[in-house]
C-alpha cells in the first residue's frame, strides 16, 4: 500500500539536490546512511511517523508491502496514509541523493584529459556534463533496472551516456543561433566559456561518447544482445523522431501563431519524452525486462516525459530565475506556445496529475519494485526547478 | 603478382565517382557488367591488355594470383607490369562504381520521411547525406568485411554509418563559426539551405541514426558482440581522440606559428585518420577478423587516411574550385599549416608515397584477398578532388 507520510528520515529537499533551495524546505545535515536504511537500494526499512506530508515530504511507505501500488496509490487518502505510517516506508530523498552520488561519481570517471591535446574539448564536455543539475534520467534508468531485477552496475553505463546525451542537448539548445540561452543551471553555458565552434564539437563529442560508454562499459555478463538494443533505443531518442526532430519543430513554431495541443504534444513526446522513455526502458532491458514490461515501462516514461515538460512551462511562469538556474519567464517573452498559454496555470497543473496518475497506473505490474519510479513521477511535477 | 595495366574495362575514370571530370580521362559509357567481370565483388576476370597505365588506369592485375600482395607491388617495374598482363586483373573502376551504387541505394533507404512533423529535418539530412561524394569510408568498410571472409551485406549498415558521420563532421566543420564554409562537394552547404540551427541539429540527427542504423540493421547472423565492437569504435573515431577533439586542436591552429609536424600529424590522425581506421576495422570485424587482423587493418588505414590528408592538402593547392566541388586555396588564404607549407609539394607527394607503401605492406597476410584496398591506397592519394 502507498500513502505518504513524513519521517525522521526527511531531513534534506529535493531541492538540495540540483544545489538551490525551494520555499518548501530547509535543507539540514544529511543523517549517517545507517540511521534510517539499509543502503538496499529501493525500499527503505520503517522509519516513518504519522504525520501526512503530501506531496512535498516525499516519503512513501514503501509499495513492497502491496502487489498492486498503482490501484493503492489512487486511494492515498488521509487515512490511507495514516494507516501506511506503521509500514515500511520509502524514502525518495535519500534514494535519490543516493543515486545522484553514484552517477556523479561515474560522470566524474568517463571524461578524464588523457593527453594534453584533448585537453580543451574534455575540459569543455566536463564543464557542462559536470554542472550539477538532477541527474533524474540516470536515476530513472538505475531504477527501471533494479525494477526489472537488474542492479545499478548493470545500468550505470547507460546512465551515463543518457546524461551525456542530454548535456549534448543543452549545449546544442543554448546555442545563439538556437535558443540563445547564456545561463544554465546558475552557470554561464558552454559557448560563453569556450566559443561556439568549441561547444559544438563538445557536443558532438559528448554524443558519440555515449554510446561508446554503453559500448565499453555495460558489465561483461549483461548479454550484448541487450547492449545492441540500448544502443538502438538511444541513439533513436536523438535522431529525427527524438530530441533533434522535436527541437526542429519546436524552433518552427517558436512564435508561430495557432500551435495547439496536438502540435505541442508532438513536440514534446520528442523533445522531452523520447529521452525519459529511453531512460527507463533502457534500464529495464538492461535488468532483464521482458518486452511487455519494457513496454509498460515506456507508457510510464511517455506520460512522466510529458508530464515533466508541463511542470517545466509552469515553472517557467511561476518560479524565479534564481530558483530555476536558468532564464525565468523565457517562454513568455519569446511568445512561445506553452501548456500554460493552452490550458492555463490551473488547467496544467491538472494535465500534469492526470498523466502521472496514467504514467504509475502502468507500472501497477511491478508491484512494491516500482516504488522509486512512482515516487519519481510525483517529484517530475511538484519539483521547483 | 601485383602490376598495373591497361584494360579494354577501363571505360570510365574515378573522377565520374565524385560526379567532375579530370583532365586525365574522359569518361565514357559504362559496359555491360558482364563484359568483363562476373560480378563477383573483388577480383574481375582476365581482361587486361599489355599496355601500362600507372598509376591512373586503376586497373590491377589481381594480387590475388600471389601470397604476398605487398612485396611484389614495390616490384611494379615496367617489366614487372608488362609480365603482369596475362594475369587476371582488378578492375578498381568498376570495383568502385559497384560499390557506390550499392552504397548509394542503402543511404537512401536509410533515411526516409516518415511523417510530416519530420520533414524539414529528414530533407535536411539526406540533403547532406545524398550530395554525391566517393563514398570512400563505406567502400573501405566493405572490402575489408570481405577481406576477411564477411560479406558486402554483413558490412551495409556499418558503411551507411559511417558516411552518416562523416557528413555530420562535414555539416559542423563548414558551419560560420569553424570553417565557414558555403560550398561543398560543389553545392552550398547545410546551413546556406537550411538555417545554422537546423543544420546542427540534423548534424546531431546523422551521427545518433548512425549508431541506431548500426545496431538495427547488421544482419542478425552477426554475432552482436561484433556489433558492440563496431559500435564502440565508431563512436570513438568521433569524440575527443576522434573527429571532434581532432577539429578541436585543428581550429585551436589556425594561424598560429610554428605548428610543427608532430602537432599536424596529431590533428589528422584524429581528424581524418580515426574515420578510416574504424572504416577497416569495422568491416574486418564484422567479417569475423582476428584481433591481429583487425591490427594490421588499422595500421593500414591509419597511413592512408594520413596520406588521404597529405593527398588533400596537395589538392587545396594544386586543384581548381570547380576539380574539389569545394572552395580551393583555402588553406593558403587561412595560412594554415598543411603538409606543403612544412614539407614543400614534392616533400609532401614523397610523404604520401612512404605512406601508401607503409599501409600496403600491413595487408600483406592478406594475399590477394586485399586487392580492393591495395588499388584504394594507390586511389587515395593519386585522386583529383
Amino acid at each position: 500500500m502507498v500513502g505518504f507520510t513524513t519521517s525522521t528520515c526527511l531531513v534534506l529537499s529535493l531541492a538540495a539536490l540540483s544545489g538551490t533551495r525551494t520555499t518548501a524546505f530547509q535543507p539540514v545535515a544529511r543523517p549517517p546512511a545507517s540511521s534510517c536504511h539499509s543502503g538496499t537500494p529501493s525500499v527503505s526499512g520503517p522509519c516513518s511517523t504519522n504525520t501526512r506530508r503530501h506531496p512535498r515530504g516525499w516519503v512513501m511507505a514503501a509499495a513492497a508491502t502491496t502487489a498492486d501500488a498503482h490501484s493503492t496509490s489512487r486511494t492515498s487518502s488521509p487515512s490511507a496514509a495514516a494507516s501506511a505510517s506503521s509500514l515500511p516506508t520509502f524514502d525518495l530523498n535519500k534514494y535519490l541523493l543516493d543515486k545522484k552520488d553514484a552517477v556523479e561519481s561515474a560522470l566524474d570517471a568517463s571524461l578524464q584529459v588523457t593527453s594534453p591535446q584533448v585537453a580543451k574539448i574534455t575540459e569543455s564536455m566536463r564543464y557542462s556534463l559536470l554542472a550539477g543539475g538532477k541527474r533524474i534520467r540516470p536515476i530513472m534508468c538505475i531504477a527501471a533496472c533494479e525494477m526489472a531485477g537488474g542492479t545499478a552496475e548493470d545500468a550505470m553505463a547507460a546512465a551515463v551516456a543518457l546524461e551525456m546525451i542530454h548535456t549534448m542537448s543543452l549545449i546544442h539548445d543554448d546555442l545563439p543561433s538556437m535558443d540563445n540561452d547564456s545561463l544554465r543551471r546558475g552557470k554561464p553555458t558552454n559557448h560563453v566559456i569556450y566559443g561556439e565552434d568549441v561547444a559544438i564539437l563538445a557536443g558532438d563529442a559528448l554524443l558519440s561518447t555515449a554510446f561508446e560508454h554503453v559500448a565499453k562499459h555495460t558489465p561483461s555478463h549483461v548479454p550484448a544482445e541487450r547492449v545492441v538494443s540500448v544502443i538502438a533505443r538511444l541513439a533513436a531518442s536523438v535522431g529525427a523522431t527524438g530530441l533533434a526532430g522535436g527541437q526542429v519543430m519546436d524552433l518552427e513554431c517558436e512564435g508561430k501563431k495557432g500551435v495547439g495541443l496536438e502540435e505541442l504534444t508532438w513536440i514534446h513526446t520528442h523533445k522531452t519524452a523520447a529521452l525519459l522513455k529511453v531512460s527507463v526502458a533502457a534500464g529495464a532491458i538492461l535488468g532483464g525486462a521482458s518486452a511487455e514490461e519494457v513496454e509498460a515501462c515506456e507508457t510510464y516514461a511517455l506520460d512522466i516525459g510529458l508530464a515533466f515538460q508541463v511542470a517545466d512551462d509552469i515553472l517557467d511562469v511561476t518560479a524565479s530565475t534564481e530558483a530555476l538556474g536558468k532564464t525565468a519567464g523565457k517562454d513568455l517573452n519569446m511568445d512561445k506556445t506553452t501548456y500554460p498559454k493552452l490550458l492555463g496555470l490551473e488547467g496544467s497543473r491538472e494535465e500534469a496529475r492526470r498523466l502521472v496518475g496514467e504514467a504509475k497506473a502502468a507500472l501497477g505490474r511491478f508491484g512494491g519494485r516500482a516504488a522509486p519510479l512512482l515516487a519519481i513521477a510525483d517529484y517530475i511535477v511538484e519539483r521547483k526547478n
